[in-house]
């Protein structure tokens, strides 16, 4: 037995609080759990009370005669926290704290919630809150409605986590309107334990949940675990859907972040990494979020992406294909034989070809007909039926004949039943038989889109690991000597002695320090070369004039050497100037950069890839991924840029060695996963040579510094 | 008195086709009639009933002994025909054929429109339909429900235009549950008569409509009137907002269109120039227009971006913040005294700054002080009410104080009332006093934004017109004498001749037939020069090593031309070779492309404007208008890019002459308003040096074909 059964289905609950004043939360907490018909024995606890209800109360949870598997508390903090002393020598198995007043207002309430979470996991209790809405469970066998809200839900396949409490009232108003059905509800509060990743696991077990809805403020445990986790949940032998709101922090996280890979991350950027890698769909809107949780309420997904429609309107036809299209999904091409089907059951007005359009006057016998045979073609991977109410239409009876193929084919079937009132007997019908209906064919057409992903999802191709061998121990040696020396920024000679380690292919470069000295460099390395300042005080070499490129004789080495010296010289007299990198020049490449970012709060750290130039800056045109990540993730995230064609031999440009690419972005993930002392590194541009050719590192700078803490904000 | 007065306020209406057989359209529109309190007289027509519906009815419309108004027709098209006759004889003012079968049948049907529509228009009558849903009026001193529909809308300020007659029954339902009221809703159907242009200017006019919605399929008027038009609606002395959804033809236009602007075009990006020149705000589902359609409804819009938000709750709160931003707003910083004044009347728990939170217990006086606060601080422009329903709240007393201070001030203010039914007084008195109201934040903040978008529209700069001469006669010679020659494609030489006539600077070039012409060309305009193969079959250049660039030298330039030559016969041994083209090289500058198009039946031309290279071809970086186009547009779109900072300095880029770009725009424009013979036309690259110095082209195609018809589809 789960421990969050105690929650979620309890044979006894004890309500500590239980009011007899009308108005207040300890009472109609208490009346919510007592008329919502809950099936187990409830015990209102009140220190004067001799009744709350008509129930019989005690004056501490320590006087109920009987075992208690949950208790609810609403109490103010000190009086809670005794309470649930009590709870603990008691021996209940679960707790949920509705009151307020703790970790969110600091000082001393968050003490209170620290001792509470304390007593809790000695006592081995699972503790909800504090700070919450409650807990519902609308399954007829358990009938919990232990919450705020006096309306209890219909029961339903659809499992809601709210960290926001406020949210809940709202949303289970909202599910009332549109028929939604819940089989578990609960608001987390501040998480002082039970927090998202346990319930997803509770509810990927739980039998009656197939999708589970999620709005989200904040993840505070470390993004690998939390997408480890979840994989095996949307991923698994029975996946679950998994949706989710996440409210952002717009502005304010990306300012804060310095370099300019952090000033792209931002706090959201990294959470559509982890909803991408875990598998769950992420929605904007309430509205999104019960259009989808309905579309995959279903529990069909499409094997493919193609789409028949079969509406008795035009114009609803085109507005669902459209939104099909936008969707990223396409329209079927149905077969000749398909065609010929059709023309047995339609008019000879009716379009036969996608969107089928059985004219205005269609009663069930044309939806039906039509449905089964577009939805028996091998072409079709899902059908949309779009009802409008015109004379003739029969919601009820086209409802029951899209619910009885529905029950033959594993395809999905998504309908627009247009009106509310009209439609309504058809509509319940529908939604009884959990196939997805909504008001308008645009929303149809968009769940049917998610569902897709879904499959995508499920199907995207594993690639086997790279083999590769670093040298960690020679990366965690030079890191020890960075630090030991001060060094907090490393440059092109100090960090390319770093990335090699890691697999990264370096230009021979060294520093010369005099005319003579650069001239034997630049024997040694071969001409032609480029000569740089190294100087800590000037960081962008160009505005000094300390970049010259593409040298080729012995005296024009020299000749710079002396030229970037004095320029650098005049540019900031107060510099510390080290002297002139000479490096090999680079053969030609298409530039890309690679940045790696520790995430906020230091919790773990985000990798970057983008086409170089104008590309990242103007366009943002970049994608993210939490570290660790494998080839797969390397390969998505390279793909998933718009300027990609720009690396597969887009106009007459050379293929690029896109596998050194994503060996590097899974060596970089393994080199920071290594060392936690790495704060940020931007290789920019990283020179990608063609196909086979690999690539070379042109630019690179790291920041090294101890990290403090980890909790995801 | 406007003649669709007779449509939308009739004082007398015969039904034509009223029938006694209930379920039957003829019937129930009767009875729609009937029942919804019209004001006026009804007159059934019936060949054989002596009365529908207990009312008197007439053989024929001629045997009404009365004036009649508006006829609804409701009748097979032949018998329509007839009906129509005899509503021309009696004189009737308006006439709206409900009936199908007619010009969406071809054919017959498409014969006996337009048969009807000449007599109307003969007659002097508007027409509405044929196949519409019919027309409704809410409004008390007319209630007439001449629909399909059994519900009459509530009355309001927002007014209606539908092409699909499917759709309205949904959308009458859907406004009914969101307590939405409708001035006028009609449903135009074929359009024989009656289109959005007329009912976009009545809607104007018609001090009862505040705001229009508009579900559009297709235009049929040309764009380049219905801009007109609406932007004096949207821009005029009292602006009306128009609101639209147009569903798309996705990829079926797209892949008609064969040249580089014409794939780009495609249908859906004109119809989204065309919006964004009238000032139309175009919406993507239903639900945006009734979110937006409720926004405007209030009246007002605000002066700046700047948004205050006053919540009971965090989290909805950070919602609100997020789309907020996402929709082009920001949040308002507040003086110091508002903050002062906030700490007045709010706990010290409470957050003084933006977003104010006013902590769950608050009631109606929290609200009420902190919203008179915030909408008074100079640096607020609008604000954002969150309720959420917490056991304290006071709904319809925060309601009424919103109300109050609303009337007080300027300023927009939209509200979230979390929740249906705890909330649903105090949603119905702000609905009541026109006040947006919500049930998710995010939809509040987003339809915020469509209010600042409406500002922005209203407030953009008008700049002065360029006074430039062109050489209206010389182009129109040159095209004259292409036609004759039978040239359908112009490349470099005969197209720079044309450009040349609207302002455009074109690089000294000639032909060259032997190596001693190509010498002496090159020695006539200065080297470098660029060569290229002129040949109708070789159209990329390119591919045949057609083109060589940089030639320094005489000696040079007479190997180019052999090795051109000999390139190009291999290449394509039945090309007919006209020599090579021997032009100066241009001076380097940032390259834009200028293109042009005939837009789908040949209606007008749409401008295109993009960067040049990988910009356009992989980023889709481009913007578009209809011609003609003046200096405002022209900077508009060559603002609307994303790569725009690439002609303004970005990265120590040169300013690059946008005034010139602004320029070649208009000329563009003008050049195909005057010649409408020119079909396509890309000037790619345009190659736009800095600022002062003008711009030059590097290439262009221009083709010229007769244009066959005009109507928007």
């Amino acid at each position: 037995m789960d421990k969050l059964d105690a929650i979620f289905s309890p044979k006894s609950i004890a309500v500590l609080g239980a009011s007899t004043a009308k108005g207040k939360v300890g009472h109609d907490i208490f009346a919510n759990i007592l008329r919502g018909n809950f099936q187990g024995t409830l015990y209102p606890v009140n220190p004067t009370a001799k009744s709350v209800l008509s129930v019989r109360a005690y004056p501490t949870v320590l006087d109920i005669p009987d075992e208690i598997d949950l208790a609810m508390v609403i109490l103010s903090p000190k009086l809670a926290l005794a309470a649930i002393e009590d709870c603990a020598k008691k021996g209940v198995k679960g707790i949920i704290v509705v009151s307020a007043g703790f970790k969110e207002v600091g000082g001393e309430g968050l003490e209170l919630e620290n001792r509470i979470s304390h007593i809790c996991s000695e006592a081995g209790i699972r503790l909800v809150g504090p700070n919450c809405l409650g807990v519902i469970n609308p399954s007829p066998d358990v009938s919990m409605n232990a919450s705020f809200s006096a309306r209890m839900p219909n029961p339903g396949n659809i499992s809601f986590i709210s960290q926001s409490g406020a949210l809940c009232t709202a949303v289970l108003d909202f599910a009332a309107h549109r028929g939604f059905g819940f089989s578990k509800f609960i608001s987390i509060g501040n998480k002082a334990d039970v927090d998202e990743l346990d319930l997803l696991k509770y509810y990927h077990k739980d039998p009656k949940t197939d999708v589970v809805m999620i709005y989200m403020e904040e993840l505070q445990r470390a993004g690998a675990e939390f997408i480890k986790a979840v994989q095996e949940m949307t991923n698994g032998e029975k996946p679950t859907p998994v949706l989710a709101i996440k409210s952002g922090r717009s502005a304010a996280g990306a300012a804060a972040a310095a370099s300019h890979t952090g000033s792209l991350a931002g706090p959201d950027a990294l959470y559509d990494a982890i909803f991408n890698e875990a598998g769950i769909i992420r929605c904007n809107t309430v509205n999104e979020l019960f259009d989808y949780a309905e579309a995959f309420s279903c529990g069909k997904i499409p094997t493919g992406n193609r789409v028949a429609i079969v509406t008795n309107a035009g114009g609803p036809g085109i507005i669902a294909t459209d939104m099909t299209i936008t969707s990223g999904m396409e329209l079927a091409k149905f077969s000749e034989s398909t065609v010929e089907e059709l023309r047995k059951y339609l008019p000879s007005t009716a379009n036969f070809h996608n969107p089928v359009d059985v004219i205005g006057d269609a009663t069930r016998d044309r939806y039906e007909n039509a449905l089964a045979t577009v939805i028996s073609d091998r072409g079709v991977d899902a059908a949309l039926i779009i009802l409008t109410p015109q004379s003739m239409t029969d919601a009820i009876g086209t409802a029951e004949a899209i619910v009885k193929i529905s029950k033959q084919t594993p395809k999905p079937i998504v309908c627009s039943f247009m009106g509310i009132v009209d439609v309504s007997e058809g509509v319940h019908l529908l939604q009884k038989n959990r196939i997805p209906v909504y008001t308008f064919p645009e929303n149809a057409a968009a769940s049917l889109g998610k569902l897709f992903l879904a499959t995508r999802w499920l199907n995207r191709k594993q690639l086997p690991q790279f083999q590769q061998v670093f040298d960690k121990e020679g990366a965690a040696r030079l890191i020890e000597k960075y630090r030991q020396e001060g060094k907090e920024t490393l440059g092109e000679l100090d960090g390319g002695e770093l990335l090699k380690c890691y697999g990264f292919n370096i230009l021979p470069m060294d520093l010369a320090t005099s005319e003579t000295e650069a001239s034997k460099i630049a024997n040694t390395i071969g001409f032609p070369v480029v000569m740089k300042i190294i100087s800590p005080q000037i960081t962008h070499k160009s505005d000094a004039d300390g970049v010259k490129i593409n040298i080729q004789t012995e005296d024009d080495v020299r000749k710079a050497f002396n030229d970037i010296m004095k320029s650098a010289a005049a540019y900031n007299p107060d510099a510390q100037l080290e002297g002139v990198l000479v490096q090999k020049m680079a053969s030609p490449g298409t530039e890309i950069i690679l940045g790696v970012n520790r995430n906020p709060n230091d919790c773990g750290h985000s990798i970057m890839f983008g086409l170089g130039g104008i590309f990242v800056e103007l366009f943002k045109d970049i994608s993210f991924r939490l570290a660790p990540l494998g080839r797969n993730n390397a390969r998505r995230m390279i793909r998933s840029i718009k300027g990609y064609p720009m690396l597969t031999g887009f106009r007459g440009r050379p293929i690029a060695d896109i596998e050194t690419i994503e060996k590097h972005l899974v060596g970089l993930s393994q080199m920071v996963m290594d060392n936690p002392l790495i704060k940020e590194l931007d290789i920019n541009p990283l020179l990608v040579h063609e196909k086979g050719k690999g690539a070379t590192v042109a630019d690179v700078v790291i920041s090294i510094k101890e990290p403090v803490s980890c909790s995801l904000a």
